[in-house]
């Protein structure tokens, strides 16, 4: 490919609209070039590299015995009444209709699809275990599209489906399947990829990975150990604390604490510690708009996801209204209204004399003791945990918060699917039995990107050599010399014929704008023939990434890029 | 990969809905299954013979230039505003509003995209020209979806746009990519495809070929000049006629026909030739439902394509309805109410002495001349050709109808829209100019359907080497037998490490119930272990299309296969 001829512009302004590295390069790169919000088109170099991600994907789905299918984009909405997806699925799940008025739906995920292609198939034991996957385009209408392809409404995907008979049999190949994951992400130039547990959300089931890329770009929280192997996206993590109980337990009292809304505002007022407090964050359900209180300890936070998994439907931030029994800035568990949910987070068990609202305007209760006042209470995990925080899995003050951006994930889905939507088997004593699911999913633009974000300086991405775009940028500077010309015209050819993967620029442009479209495609072997290296009988050979850089005789340049492309897909 | 987890039931009964032979044998086979009308999923077979499809285009499409990118599936309506296309389409094209209303249409076809995709970047007339291409899911909303995946609403399609400074450049490289679809077929194993003129269509522009298979079960009609190279689709295909003229004009006399509507019937009343007589077909316009009546020779019928062209709007066949101006049955140009859009077919042109309707019940004319009776007349070219008709080419009455599947379409777009999008360069002359485009069109899994259309028998598909989902199909009849499993477990290993694809059955079933699951899959070559063949240390080795059928000694059998693939790739 001559790199004149590339469609796409390369420019030096960083766009405005990006906000982080890898939006902005692979836009300033000619990589994608945005539609509408949240959906791109690819240019050659993307789509390159996409191909190359889809073809690693592939050969580890196959070697873990994926048998590769195509589900439609478009499917009936009915698919998706079956699994009760299509009324609990919110807005991001598109909803149309067709010339026949039929109610369609975009596929944002297909297990309902998977199914559908196996459940007349699949209906005796000695068909199983079983694994089909596609890449395919998707289409999630996200509320916040962002970061170029790290979070947009259309994307292509790799999902499978793994179907067996067995709880064991599905945790084997779960196994198996996290191993290929480990080796995709290690193959595409990420092998700090991490897992990480997670929440299965819409997807149902209990057991469920994500790989984590950590970086401050990530918009997805993650809890670390740094004492043992714990591991959790903050949605998934259980908070954890200490709470000391106080020899004393004082009486519940009224107390005026006029215009002062937040719990900050009161304990400073009180002179009390925030730990000593209960803070109330309400929620309404998306379906009626009815209030959620939930409680927890002043110095935490809720965490909507696990709050959403504890109430078990959809929600959002409340907006309160006059006589909805709440008094803003004043909610507390004694005495609430009873049209009110009320959640209690297990950060506040054991504490004792508590600050909380009174639920009255301007006031606040002091001397407040669960047990006592409020009876027996069922304490949930809705809050989220702290740097700093307790591990859950070792007991030690030993958590740290990382960003990440989450580049796959694994669910084990149970028999929500085949359950709901009837699919059934005969065992080998001739009993009917639901199949147990897995699914595993993998973006495959978001993995490019993440790619990028992991890897790449100020001046462009520098792709690994198993998914960058081409192996070798091949630059003839000065082309207006005839023997550089003429040299560099028979490396592109040789090389070229060796069946090295090369972008060749032979514009008669310096070799600063030269390098820095060099820099901004990111090929890992820069070859550089000019009238001083031709003097020499040489070429240049430098790597993108800084680590190579020496002067090779002519005649061995091929011979070498070929070892050093070799050693770089290792 | 072994049989026995092959995920998708194979059944010998034809399903009541199939209609043609690749339809029935797809589902037959498990190849692709019905998700609702007009959307199928693949399974396996189906995914290898299109991905292996996909990677020859992709081979033909790199080497004429063209550089690989990707459109959305989903774009916003704006961008078929600006081509006037979200107007002027119909209900083919899938329109909707994503959550925050804005209004959206699926892809099908990317026209605007591409326009989109490059308008920026091809400032000047150095950066022209190039070729941008995709391959990629597609909906259109089709009224009547049939035929299993050869017309179906969505389908894996390859797209390219091509971009020119010159109609001398634009047809330089038609012709290049004419050539590498010719390429593309060959290779997929049907060479017989011909080329024929085509209807632009919503495409807009003027040169267009469609790639034909001809065969029985296809829906389009194709008319061929079996004396000269001419052939056409019949939407592209002028209708010449010739007309002798009466010596005598009689006088133009209103004749009651009572209850006779159609032009037979009146023609046998008067006892006159069908071919002297005037024939009224109605049709409306879809914006606004006016009438149009489009005026042939008795014996000719409308082709609704050309009638669309003729009259530049979406037109459908018409309601009579009371005061509309038009009496059903009695309709003719005399004396037509002024509202009625009147289109006279080039077939009467000359002729003297007709029979036409007299626009008044019961009623008909005699002796209708048009050139007296109407004064001057436009005529147009709406008829269509038929079987043994004319050659507009070579002027014989040569042709003959065929029927045909559209496997590829090659168009001349001209600037349709680059001007109607606002793209434009500037020539070397400092002068803004709209660029001139070519449009590439091969629907993937049309084609896969079409080959086993054209190579099938009554038990299966015929697949060619280079598009079939295995190269080899093992078979271990009597897999009970130790030695001969044993036989047949070695060379599945042996195949597959020297590389061969290969699928293996080694479930223990009848060599009958074997073989017609493998003539169902339709792989060309058949390797037998059995007792028997053992027993002379022999496999059988058949082809699906019995040319070949041998003992090979079993120590031979691997060389010998890779030696039959290379031959049988060719």
């Amino acid at each position: 490919m001559k790199l004149d001829k590339l469609v796409g512009e390369r420019f030096k302004e960083k766009p405005s609209d990006c906000i982080i590295e890898s939006h902005a390069l692979t836009v300033r790169g000619g990589y994608i070039k945005n539609v509408a919000n949240g959906i791109y088109s690819s240019y050659m170099p993307m789509r390159r590299i996409t191909k190359k991600i889809e073809q690693i994907i592939r050969e580890e789905m196959d070697r873990i015995d994926g048998q590769e299918v195509q589900f439609p984009v478009v499917m009936p909405a009915t698919l998706w009444e079956e699994s009760g997806r299509y009324e609990s699925i919110g807005s991001e799940l598109l909803r149309f209709s067709d010339r026949n008025k039929s109610p369609m739906v975009l596929g944002m995920t297909h297990e309902e699809a998977a199914v559908h292609l196996v459940r007349d198939y699949a209906n005796s034991y000695n068909k199983y275990p079983f694994m089909i996957y596609q890449i395919q385009t998707k289409f999630r209408d996200e509320g916040r599209p962002r970061a170029g392809l790290i979070r947009v409404r259309e994307f292509t995907m790799k999902d499978a489906y793994s179907f067996h008979t067995s709880q064991e049999d599905l945790e084997q190949y779960y196994d198996r399947c996290y191993d290929a994951y480990n080796r995709i992400f290690a193959r595409c130039g990420i092998p700090e990829v991490v897992t990480v547990k997670s929440d299965s959300g819409m997807m149902g089931g209990s057991v469920s990975h994500e790989y984590m890329l950590l970086t401050a770009a990530g918009e997805d929280t993650i809890a670390v150990c740094s004492e043992c192997d714990f591991r959790a996206n903050i949605e998934a993590a259980p908070c954890i604390v200490e709470n000391e109980k106080d020899a004393v337990l004082e009486e519940l009292t009224l107390v005026h604490t006029p215009d002062m809304h937040t719990i900050d505002e009161v304990c400073t007022f009180l002179n009390s510690a925030v730990e000593k407090s209960c803070k109330a964050v309400v929620y309404q359900r998306n379906a009626d708009d009815t209030y959620i209180v939930a409680f927890v300890r002043g110095d935490l936070e809720v965490n909507e996801t696990k709050l959403r998994n504890a109430v078990g439907c959809e929600i959002h931030p409340a907006e309160i209204t006059d006589g909805c029994g709440l008094i803003a800035g004043f909610i507390g568990p004694y005495n609430m209204d009873e049209r009110i949910t009320v959640v209690i987070d297990g950060s506040l068990k054991g504490a004792t004399n508590l600050t909380c609202g009174g639920n009255k305007l301007d006031y606040h209760y002091t001397g407040f003791n669960i047990d006592r006042d409020l009876g027996e209470v069922e304490y949930m995990d809705v809050a989220a945990i702290k740097d700093g925080g307790i591990c859950p899995q070792c007991g030690k003050h030993s958590v740290t918060l990382s960003r990440g951006i989450e580049v796959g994930n694994i669910f084990q889905l149970g028999t929500k699917y085949t359950k709901s939507m009837g699919m059934t088997y005969l065992d080998s004593n001739g009993q009917e039995q639901y199949p147990i699911m897995g699914c595993y999913g993998i973006g495959v633009g978001r993995l490019a990107a993440s790619v990028c974000e992991a890897y790449h300086d100020n001046y462009g991405p520098i792709w690994p050599m198993s998914i960058a775009p081409w192996q070798v940028h091949l630059c003839c500077v000065r082309s207006d010399d005839a023997a550089t010309k003429e040299c560099a015209d028979k490396l592109y050819e040789e090389m070229q014929n060796a069946g090295i993967e090369v972008i060749y620029d032979d514009r008669k442009v310096s070799a600063g704008f030269m390098f820095s479209d060099a820099d901004l495609l990111g090929v890992p072997l820069r070859v550089i023939a000019s009238p001083r290296n031709l003097k020499e009988n040489c070429c240049e050979i430098v790597s993108r990434d800084k680590t190579i850089s020496q002067k090779t005789e002519i005649g061995e340049v091929v011979e070498t890029l070929k070892k050093l492309i070799s050693d770089m897909m290792k």
